[in-house]
């Protein structure tokens, strides 16, 4: 019961309307030829992809899971021919160098496109966004032969991506894995060691899984100055590019999962296989953060992505399902009921998870188009920027996903909670994105240890500067004036204490990100509420806009309250008595 | 892997130090009999009960499940005898009438077992909760002759309860309902419809199961004001009390469910079962209330149970776990990482569960008294109270202890979201809490809409004026000050508007809630803060007090500017636009 439908209106507004892309993308030279037609051609045929190939298989698939047998992985009934489809649509190689067969589509679109994707069927997505992130890592860090090698073919879905970071005692900590590279006489490498949680670390949809890997040389320093890459195809690949030998790699077993049960998590067991070393020697941490952002923003699209889908099945129900009546008196007298959409708590929640998918939408695609501008025309403070924005994305996103997810769960009451309708689904597919590709508290950690210290707050004033308070409406301005100096209040503090308060960053890092993404998402809710039109939809988006300031953006007076604190409330219980 | 232990510590400090129940209950006559002694042998055995009987059987019930074949159901291996164990040990009617078996015991003692039973298996004392509601409501509304014959099989757990509300297009809207009761020649009733999401409608645990109906009679007035309710038991009952011919009603099927799995939740199919009225005929949804304060503190305590489950497993995980390094330099220098106890933001994560959790349960403790005061002594104020704080318990703890149950699992990171460690089962098991006995938005319309407005918020103003603020430390007394006025502001802008705005009560319920919720709690952690001792359980209080001001209590800030607000921003969004 499960049915996505593309929001193509509201891509529509955000491309040409708030975000101008023709305008933009006419002076980026990569992008000059993208019409306008185009884009919606793209778009269009995404969505289709998207609702008709990807949507229908995403409860079967989860009831269905995958299964192992002596080292071999079946996906569920249904993914193999959908994954050929996606793969002959050209969509794994979006946003791939045009060198190598790649369409060199900017990633402001192909939020979009990875945002339909996420929504029609997670599990089975999982398996191209990893492909995508692996030919990232290899188009940034390798060779030219690998280049050629690899990349043609994982753009084309011939093969697949895998990323073998965790180990089962080294999650956030890379550092401490223990996988091995031994130098071998041929001049490649032989890895060995087990890796735990592979997202499409073996299946049956591809002729071939390239495993980017995590392992430590011999001599290697310690910790994670001490790891690096290798790309280790499953099948060995000859000079001509085809397929041969069987690599010494293989899946030991399926993790039993709360969801995404369609896609395959492995063990993998890693035996003397060859491996060829991607990067430089020991720098294959910083060869893992190039593919980061990209993949972080994919995670934070699997939340956006999730907030969408849940909110077109809690609307269905709600306006279907007849219960109770209006307090303002019937609104469907002739019935025994009116519908759930009379009820204030009901439109509540719908609005909320409306308002927090929208404004997330919009500020996805902002984080796409600093990706862009920093890629393709060089901007060093758009580049920075994107650094800024991406654990926000990854986290703030994913969280007000699972947030959505449960809240659309709630509107169904009791049907919520049974499987027939899928909206529990939702909420344990979505409940990893707030934890793999970092956690969401690995992320707050990363922006305000990496990002905000670092250069004292200085990239995110510049950011909030950018925020032209007289392009929105006078209404807005006073709230979000004070929710903007809010964080510059915040961020000072976090500055000028961390000196002589060492665990304050950790200590108030969630807080700090959930501060900054209100506020963000109000800017955004501003502009929105300026640049829509007079017709139903822009009214729409005014009515959203209104309900977003009013009962949301609230949230960050608690949040700047709780930021400005020390470390001492959180460091002071003793270890034991826990 | 999902370990249980009692947090005895915790219930003694409650019990003989915060709320002194020795000296409160020596005024009562019903429990002047009730030593210190007694009520620990209590929480001793009961909580060896909730630790090694029923914790065991938590995860292999998920696995299992239940199975239906031919309307019969099967508990999950190992159910049988645990249930056996704990109707033997007299805890079904722990709380049940004297008069017939019943043990009569205070309900603020009844509420720290039932968190413990809760938090041990969820769906094991499913069957348990279930009785207890069936007991209560027919000791206050049978005729002395359905006393006699049920209660002492059900305080004995010989028999089980079920309460038959919901229909397929019948869930909040019981007026709605279509399942139809008529009068037969013999006195009773023939009851014929089709009732859902029954639990423990069916299963083997059991001699009877005593089924609690809602039905229309022929000529019942439309709506809520025509419905009565009636005990159709599973086998019916001879004049001596034993179980003879088969009555009517047969499970349809079971429900596919996210969690709770090792509950039997059934489709119950009525074809004209005898069925005996209990209390006035159309007078039904009133008898059910009765029952509705003590089931709904109940599900609460379902929540705070989980609450509890998940601290104790994500601190264990913490404690093990080694990963990265403290921040303040490395803590566990001979080994590769420090544990994970080092790190800010996972005890900021250990730290928000404790601080809900023990704020949660003194809240709970206090409205077990307050329904023992007002039942036991006649208590008018009293019985008010519990009234008013009854759909807080409900939607506030099983809120909170659902978001406990979330971030337990994200301090497990990947390993949170795989089967293996129980976590995410608690996360699912967790999410029903939420939902049924009322969800939690019916919850929040029921304290502002029947509670609150009710009496132009009088009730609420007594209770808040009866919390001394001299009696809490003075760092506490300002923040908390701001909070009671914040509360008192929000009703009486809810209490004034609402004559010229019929939607907003609805509008604004949920947060709301949450307002008083928050604050209640701050009163709660104050009081214990105060209480504590010296010693490291009591600096262990005063911690955490201190991390529930600086970084919980702060949300009532922006709950506050949100409930200060019209309806209009919720209800503008014109039907069609969503």
């Amino acid at each position: 019961m499960l049915e996505y439908r593309p929001p193509e209106q509201d891509f529509e507004f955000l491309l040409f309307e708030l975000f101008k892309v023709q305008e933009q993308w006419a002076d980026i030279p990569a992008f000059a030829d993208i019409s306008e037609d185009i884009t919606r051609a793209v778009l269009s045929e995404g969505g289709r992809m998207a609702a008709e190939v990807m949507a229908p298989l995403n409860q079967s698939g989860d009831e269905e899971g995958c299964t192992w047998l002596d080292g071999e992985v079946s996906t569920p009934p249904g993914f193999k021919a959908a994954y050929d489809e996606i793969a002959g649509g050209g969509w794994l190689g979006l946003s791939g160098n045009p060198d190598y067969e790649g369409q060199g589509m900017p990633k402001l679109l192909g939020c979009l496109l990875e945002e339909m994707f996420w929504g029609a069927n997670s599990s089975l997505y999982l398996y191209g966004t990893l492909t995508t992130g692996a030919s990232i890592c290899i188009d940034n860090h390798g060779t030219e032969q690998q280049k050629a090698t690899y990349l043609p073919k994982l753009y084309s879905g011939q093969w697949s991506g895998a990323m073998g970071l965790t180990e089962s005692h080294a999650g956030t900590d890379l550092g401490i894995i223990r996988s091995r590279a031994v130098p071998a006489a041929d001049g490649g490498y032989r890895i060995s060691g087990t890796k735990i949680f592979i997202t499409s670390g073996e299946h049956d949809l591809t002729e071939n899984v390239v495993h980017l890997v995590l392992a430590k040389l011999p001599d290697a320093p310690a910790g994670s100055k001490g790891i690096s890459l290798f790309i280790v195809p499953k099948f060995l690949v000859d000079e001509q590019g085809k397929v041969g030998e069987r690599n010494g790699v293989v899946s030991g077993s399926l993790e039993h999962k709360m969801g995404i049960r369609g896609s395959a998590t492995s063990v993998m067991n890693f035996d003397e296989a060859q491996g060829f070393i991607i990067g430089e020697p020991n720098r294959g941490l910083a060869c893992m953060f190039t593919m980061m952002n990209y993949e972080r923003l994919s995670v934070g699209l699997q939340g956006l992505g999730a907030g969408e889908l849940a909110y077109q099945q809690a609307v269905r129900y709600a306006r279907e399902r007849l219960q109770g009546r209006s307090p303002t008196g019937p609104k469907n007298p002739d019935r025994d009921a009116d519908s759930l959409l009379v009820h204030p708590d009901v439109r509540r929640m719908l609005l909320t998870i409306r308002a927090l998918t929208e404004g997330g939408r919009a500020f996805a695609m902002f984080v796409g188009m600093q990706l862009d501008l920093g890629k393709y025309t060089g901007d060093e403070q758009a580049a920075r920027f994107s650094e800024l924005l991406t654990p926000i994305a990854k986290a703030f996103l994913s969280d007000r996903g699972f947030e959505c997810a449960v809240m659309a769960q709630q509107v169904f009451g009791g049907h919520g909670y049974i499987r027939e309708w899928g909206v529990e689904q939702i909420v344990r597919d979505t409940r990893i994105a707030q934890i793999y590709e970092g956690t969401n508290g690995v992320q707050a950690l990363d922006l305000v240890g990496r990002k905000v210290l670092r250069d004292g707050g200085a990239t995110l004033q510049e950011l909030f500067d950018g925020f032209d308070l007289s392009t929105i409406d006078t209404c807005y301005r006073e709230p979000l004036e004070k929710a903007f100096a809010g964080v510059i209040a915040a961020t000072e503090h976090i500055v000028s204490r961390s000196a002589v308060d060492p665990a304050l960053a950790g200590a108030i890092s969630t807080d700090y990100l959930e501060l900054v993404g209100y506020t963000l998402y109000g800017w955004f809710w501003a502009r929105m509420a300026r640049v829509a039109g007079e017709d139903a939809y822009g009214c729409a988006k005014q009515d959203c806009a209104r309900f977003y300031f009013a009962r949301l953006l609230p949230k960050v007076l608690g949040l700047e309250a709780s930021v400005i604190s020390e470390s001492a409330c959180v460091m002071a219980l003793a270890d034991e008595a826990f």
